[in-house]
């Protein structure tokens, strides 16, 4: 009954009548054209349906929230997402275009003409056009630039100016600034006076004549104290803030940590520059861990499913590459061993599991080592007792399920060496797994460099190549005459 | 020079200070041990020496955050955390254990009895002791029920009555309702009695006789409103809100969508039961996703670095077990063509990269649709273009990448039908690959299970056996004699 479970299913509705009007719309074109396509009757009547076809679509648009009109146009294939994009008011324009996904957004832009892109962008703020920036095409920037007043342009210079992963980049300049020598009472006429207060605003920032940041008043405060009261007297001297060159990942997580909706930015004087909100840092937080997921998947960023081929082809193509690079040195391993390969059959149909059970046991150490390092850096100590836990792991997981494969091996191959070879291999191989899956993360951590990014492919080829040469080595010193 | 730069900073200090601390506490302790157990004086020594550090280290504790104890906590091995642990002043416990991971928190709840965990509660919310609730033994429960007021004992059971994924487990009961038939100034000098609002309001609930919803009143909008305004007046008459038995996802989902900071949670018949706030959103946001990650690795749920082995044993268990299943079905076709291998080696060594390859392209796609399915449903024309792109996509892949490794291979082998057969296997593995990624996710939504779970581990397995029986078995068709 709630307004969310509506949403959803209206915007299911949405889009299959949206189907559906399409489609009968290109129907009647098709009879049109297919009776007599000069004829003057038809072509009025065609003209008729569609007009009165895209008012409808017109009229439904303009009631829907900005963000379910950017869910439709991602749910829509390319041409009818263009048909519809047409139809969406120009002043709701720019607030579909920021709650798009890049892929979709793109495809968007490349519809519209330099004129429109500068029209979308006027009931923008100065952060969210700071946002669409580098999506958009140069002459349209600069035509946007033309657009805005003096501070304006500064703000925009301003957010531009901050690399993509600091807070600066992130925050907006929608806040409520008050002295700390004026008393309740006056603070409240002044809001009234504003009219509005800026989207989330739950504090004040208490700022002195440099506008140097001095505290914040949240409004829960404000709320609750005596019209007499002097802000100074109520606020919070020494509030969570953040620097605008500082990475916005560790404002993310302060964010989380601290339950904060909004804070200060500042620079390294102190002076406040703009805010950051908690919807920015969601995300942030939603973006971040997506292209992780997409990574690990062999992605290189998120794809517009109705995208054309060849954009899918060029993001698909980089781990591919990748992957055959390692696939083939595993491939190399192996050939190097034909010789006992063509000795002892068997050993081509077990390979694949020596290495496929170590590629998990890669996967899992170092999964849980990435998230390790990513919420606490560890000491050598803790690497060192991380290194003798997860050795051990692998050498009793390895001894177990080494021993039962070594007993599947010994049923089905009649072979008591082949079976102890079979756990000796699977044991080491889990070991390999594990040292790596601690040093690979621990290292790139410690030379500055994100652990997570293709860790897993970097263990998998590693366990590949490691689990064949050690199963093969073995046994080719063991098992042949 | 922001706070939060400090504090990651800082954590990072205090824990190498408790280490130290906890170290030289343990030299001396050795050094008393070692000269005389029984002699009286070392013994005064030593808890002298014991005290003072304890209450040095209390001290620091008392001014950290909550949050940041958690996290301090974490980062200690198991010895040294329940020392810390113990010192923690029990007015702060509560909150420190609602911001630990689950398997730390367990690792806390195990060091306290019933007495301690009770206290723990006296400071939290009843939505937080419902938080809590699951990890307590049954006794705390008990325990902490019979310290709540009539109206939290409701509250706790309402909150404990919602299975874990609706919005009414995460829900709060902490809210400010107004009607709406007063004036701006009566709700100002109401919110001045209370002396504090709950965290995070951002509106106030506007509710009839009945304490059924009739809208929301912004603070936003209430602190810029005149004096003798109406609530009713002013209010938004139809706020986004949810039902308690709704799903937390879409419920997460509509937050992020539309910005929102806390919205009201009805019964079916519109009755106000609680609230939903951001924060608790972000949580079940990052969670999610965390667990997403867990189980992409191989890995059932987060682990403590410095659990028992035991634990992390159980924890890993699970996903070793299933992939070696799916390793023995690929052992089992490969050893169905071992007639073929001992006649051409080489295809041993050639084989995995048909099958890791297949495995990458199925991966890519499975990544892909399942990311298409978490945000809007699929209609059948969308399904139907789907398979013709991917198929499409894995064919052009196919002949490129089988071109390339088939060049590859004549190179290494001088055997024109051996390339031949490599291009056409990876072909119809990368079909196979794409075919199945569309299909598994697509049946799984359609049947209402999560698309997501397990896809990585199936469409490997399936890349795999398939893998091998193509190429294996083109060769055999086309190479042996």
């Amino acid at each position: 009954m709630s307004e969310q479970q509506h949403s959803a299913e209206h915007i299911r509705e949405w889009v299959s009548e949206i189907h559906e009007l399409l489609e009968r719309q290109r129907l009647v074109e098709q009879l049109v054209a297919r009776e007599d396509a000069a004829d003057e009757r038809s072509l009025i009547v065609e003209n008729m349906v569609h007009k009165q076809h895209l008012v409808a679509l017109s009229a439904k648009l303009e009631k829907i929230h900005p963000a379910d009109v950017a869910r439709i146009l991602e749910m829509l294939p390319r041409k009818d997402r263009l048909i519809v994009w047409d139809l969406v008011k120009s002043d709701m324009d720019g607030e579909v275009l920021l709650e798009t996904s890049d892929a979709v957004r793109e495809s968007l832009i490349e519809a519209m003409d330099t004129h429109e892109l500068v029209a979308a962008t006027e009931q923008l703020d100065t952060d969210e056009i700071a946002d669409l920036a580098p999506d958009l095409p140069d002459e349209a920037v600069q035509g946007i630039y033309k657009t805005l007043n003096p501070e304006e342009r500064e703000q925009l210079r301003l957010a531009l100016s901050y690399p993509e992963n600091t807070v600066g980049a992130r925050m907006d300049f929608e806040m409520v600034n008050v002295r700390e020598d004026v008393s309740v009472e006056v603070v409240l006429r002044y809001l009234r006076r504003l009219r509005v207060l800026p989207d989330h605003t739950d504090q004040l920032f208490v700022v002195d004549r440099d506008e140097r940041l001095r505290g914040v008043l949240p409004l829960n405060t404000l709320l609750v104290s005596q019209p007499e009261d002097d802000v100074g007297s109520i606020m919070l001297a020494s509030p969570k803030h953040f620097t605008a060159d500082g990475k916005l990942l560790d404002a993310a997580e302060a964010f989380e940590r601290y339950d904060l909706i909004t804070a200060p930015v500042v620079d390294e004087s102190g002076f406040v520059l703009g805010r950051l909100t908690v919807d920015a840092m969601v995300d942030f937080i939603k973006e971040r861990q997506e292209l992780e997921q997409l990574s690990q998947g062999g992605l290189r960023e998120e794809e517009d499913i109705f995208a054309p081929l060849s954009n899918s082809l060029k993001n698909r193509a980089p781990w591919l590459g990748v992957n055959l690079v390692t696939a083939l040195i595993a491939s190399s391993v192996i050939s190097m061993f034909e010789g006992t390969i063509s000795q002892l059959v068997a050993l081509a149909a077990l390979m694949p599991i020596v290495a496929g059970m170590g590629g998990n046991v890669g996967n899992q150490t170092i999964t849980m080592i990435v998230r390790a390092l990513a919420n606490n850096p560890l000491s050598s100590t803790d690497v060192r007792n991380l290194y003798l836990k997860e050795v051990s792991l692998a050498l009793i997981n390895g001894v177990m399920w080494g021993a039962a494969l070594a007993v599947i091996t010994f049923i089905m191959y009649k072979d008591l060496p082949l079976g102890v070879v079979m756990m000796l291999a699977v044991t080491l191989n889990f070991v390999l797994a594990a040292l790596l899956a601690v040093t690979i993360p621990v290292m790139r951590a410690r030379m500055g460099r994100d652990p997570a990014l293709g860790s897993s492919v970097m263990i998998t080829a590693i366990t590949d190549s490691g689990g064949f040469f050690i199963f093969l080595g073995l046994a080719s010193l063991f098992l042949l005459h």
